[in-house]
């Protein structure tokens, strides 16, 4: 039998991956510059991180304007949604066996 | 304010590590093989993963000779524990914020 670790998605497997999809799940859409206040983050690290979680599927990044400026937003795909929520579920197993 | 995820420890951001930690925390002394074999990890994988543990202070690790064969184990630090303890206290907090 695999062990519970092997079921843990590695997408998911950097602090600021749970931190974007804990905050995207949590809302519609938000826009790169208040992702990265609430999380704390530089330009380039979120972004990075955001490219492996689009990559993955999990987000979707928007690109619009408002008026003559760009405003790029980022929502949770419904299998971003999904394979967070069986991440977390895998989590609580493997940390609380009892 | 710092967002939580500053507050996860870098040390465990790894599904690998997360398993080690949880089957170290379980008990007293795990052997090389039989840590690999529960976790269902390769030697350089699992042996890699726990060089940066013991790096960090958080496993012990043992070589002693059992006959003529030697035999290493690995044993969580207190520090290790409480450390580990306190990365699981955070991911509740981010993972279950309400």
């Amino acid at each position: 039998m695999k062990h519970l670790i092997h079921t843990l998605n590695k997408a998911f497997d950097h602090r600021v991956r749970l931190g974007v999809m804990a905050v995207l799940l949590a809302t519609d859409a938000v826009s790169f510059n208040d992702l990265k206040e609430v999380l704390g983050l530089t330009d380039g690290n979120l972004a990075s991180h955001v490219a492996a979680l689009e990559k993955a599927g999990y987000v979707l990044i928007s690109k619009q304007f408002i008026g003559k400026k760009p405003n790029t937003t980022y929502t949770a795909t419904a299998e971003g949604r999904a394979a967070f929520q069986q991440h977390l579920e895998v989590l609580e197993k493997l940390l609380r066996p009892d």
